[in-house]
Order: C-alpha cells, then structure tokens, then sequence
C-alpha cells in the first residue's frame, strides 16, 4: 500500500469516526476529543488530515455522495424516483449518510456551509427533469427548476420527520407518499402508470449498485 | 394589574427574550445568563419561572400558537392554504415564531419533546383535510391522515432549504410551489381553480386575524 493509499484511507477512517459522534451528539456538542476515542487514529495523524471539527464537517459535508449515482434507466422519471428511494434506504442503513443529513439540518455553526447538500441535490434532480423533459415524460406546465426545488424541500422535511417521530424506521412509506402526492403534477399519466414506487424499490435497486 | 396578570407578563417576557437567542445561538449554545442580559427580568423572577434552558425551550414549544388559527372558510381547502401561508408569513416577520421553529429542527437535546409541533400540525391538517372530504372538496383517493402527513413533513422541509439558502426571504415562494404541487393529488378541478394561492394571501390573511 503506497503512503497516497494510506493516507486516503486514514482520512476515510476519521471521517467514518467523525461521522458516528457527529451524528449522536450533533455539531456543537461534538469534541474532536471524542472523535479520536472512537478511532485508533493519532491525535497527530487527525490534525495531520483536519484542522479540526469544522473542517471534519465540511469533509463530510463535501463528500461526494455515491448515493446519488443508481443505475441509468430509460425512464428518466424512474430514475429521480430510484435516486429518492436508494437514498432513503441509505438513511435508514448507513450510519455516515445520516451524519451528514444531520450536519446538514444542524443550525449549530453558521462557519459551516450547509447550503451544500441542498444545492448537490438540486442539480441533481434538475438534471433528470430535463432529461424526462426533454424525452416528454413530464407534463407541459413543468418548470424543471422549481419542481426540481420543491422535490429537495419536501424530501428534506419529509425525512427530518420521520427521523423525529420514528428515527427513520417509516422514511420509506413517507417517501414513497411524498412521491405519490407529487408526481400527478410532474409527470404524464403514461409515465406515472409504468413508475416502480414500492417500498422495496430503494433497498433492490442499492443492492444492484453494489454487484 | 393583579399579581396573577403580573407572573404572565413576566413570563412572556422571558420567553420573547428566550427566544430571541435561541433563534440566534440554536439550542445547545444558548445560556440562561444570556437570555437573562436580553431581558430586564431578574435571575430570580427567571426561576422563578424556569427550572432552567431546557424548561424555557420546552415552554417554547408547547405555547399555543395562534399561527394556526385562521379565519374560517366556507371551502376547508382555501382554510387549509391560509393556515400555511399565514405560518409562512408569521415566520418571516415574527423572531417567536422562528425560534420555535427552529427548536423544533435542531437536534441537539434528547431530552426535548422536539415531536410536539409535528403532531400539532398534523392534527391541525387532519382536522380541516376530514372537514374538506365531508364537503367533498377532495378526490376520492385521499385518504387524509397519510394527507396530512405529507403536507406537515413537505412544508417542514421547504422552510428549512428556505431558511438555509435564503434566511426565509423565498419562503412564501417556496410554499406556494409546494402547494401547487400537491394539491392537484388531493382537491377536485372545482375547488383547485376557486383557491388563492398568490404571494401575498399570507400577509393580508394575517391582517385579517389583526382587526
């Protein structure tokens, strides 16, 4: 393993770590005290990665986020739907991924730019709207750019509720309505008729990323 | 003004001022010796009042809020879209009302019924969506608990992105987009072309609730 390599996955390490206290105890009340208690990672080799918990942070934050890539489909409309799904599934099975929702919903450190994720997710639902656009798999009143704005929103809220009442265990069936409510309004009828909405379409199409 | 008059003033007084620099400083930042230096009450009347932090917020989140009383309207679905553009209207113009708001977000203290304002909100839709079917101002397929969950858990979400990319400056907007979106899954043809969802109906339904 060459030094690059180590290196690489000592930072994936602390992040890992970072991510599990982060998402326990939230921004403020995390110490990157206890970021290393629950690490074998140096206190030298941390600040040799990280300048400390902030920047912790914005790594995560910054990350990029695999589970916005799920299989291409011909549907475009299918494959907004899958990008949902697998990362409601992911919330509800990957510890790091709930961390960094939680960072990102935290209103703790102004430093912090949270903005990030919301704007990741934007581009990327805008980008398949107007590919489904494009395709004419969306209805003539759609503006891909306010949609795409109303998708994030109501995903993010649907998702911290679910998380407060339920901690994540019904995210599933809160996605999976959300979609249902909204897409009458996105898509065709011929469109919506063919969509895969179950509440076991997140979990198969994660497990066919991970072939 | 009597005694008992007297401990209600002080005790709004102390919540405005607690809330104030819990919308600022979030949840886990926050000090009793700063809110105090916020307001002209003495450590004593403070309490007298309030065990401490954690009591304050609590008192916070359960104060009735009177954002969701609106004027009553003959369509229950028009009552449904006052109730939350008014909140939204409240929201960008009223530091009580964000600083509930964002209580209920952060998730830094375990120890805060932090469900509280979702289930009030849930009940509050559900109440008015169960009055909307009996008029029949609803489709057929709606069923409104499952309703009601998507419209608390979308607006929740959409005022967050609000509050994080443009400190509520989009809200209205935002809301608006939201509603467009989903109510054609819920109301009939006749009542979505009767309804106003324009970006001022908040603001003039709140000088209503004023007279």
């Amino acid at each position: 393993m060459g030094k690059q390599e180590r290196g690489t996955r000592t930072r994936q390490t602390i992040l890992t770590a970072a991510a599990e206290v982060f998402e326990q105890r939230g921004y403020e009340a995390t110490t990157v005290t206890e970021i290393l208690r629950n690490t074998n990672v140096t206190k030298g080799a941390l600040y040799f990665h990280f300048s400390g918990k902030e920047e912790l942070a914005q790594g995560l934050l910054q990350e990029q986020d695999e589970a916005a890539l799920v299989p291409e489909r011909a549907c475009r409309t299918q494959q907004l739907v899958d990008t949902l799904l697998v990362y409601a599934h992911r919330l509800q099975t990957d510890a790091l991924v709930r961390a960094r929702a939680r960072l990102a919903m935290d209103q703790v450190s102004p430093a912090l730019d949270r903005r990030e994720p919301y704007l990741r997710w934007r581009t990327i639902m805008l980008r398949l709207l107007e590919q489904a656009q494009a395709q004419g798999e969306l209805l003539a009143t759609v503006d891909p750019a306010g949609t795409a704005e109303v998708l994030v929103g109501g995903f993010t809220g649907v998702q911290s509720m679910s998380l407060i009442l339920t901690s994540y265990e019904d995210l599933m069936t809160r996605t999976c309505a959300l979609l249902r409510h909204l897409l009458p309004s996105i898509a065709t009828a011929p469109v919506l008729v063919s969509l895969d909405l179950s509440g076991t379409r997140g979990a198969e199409v994660f497990a066919e990323t991970q072939d």
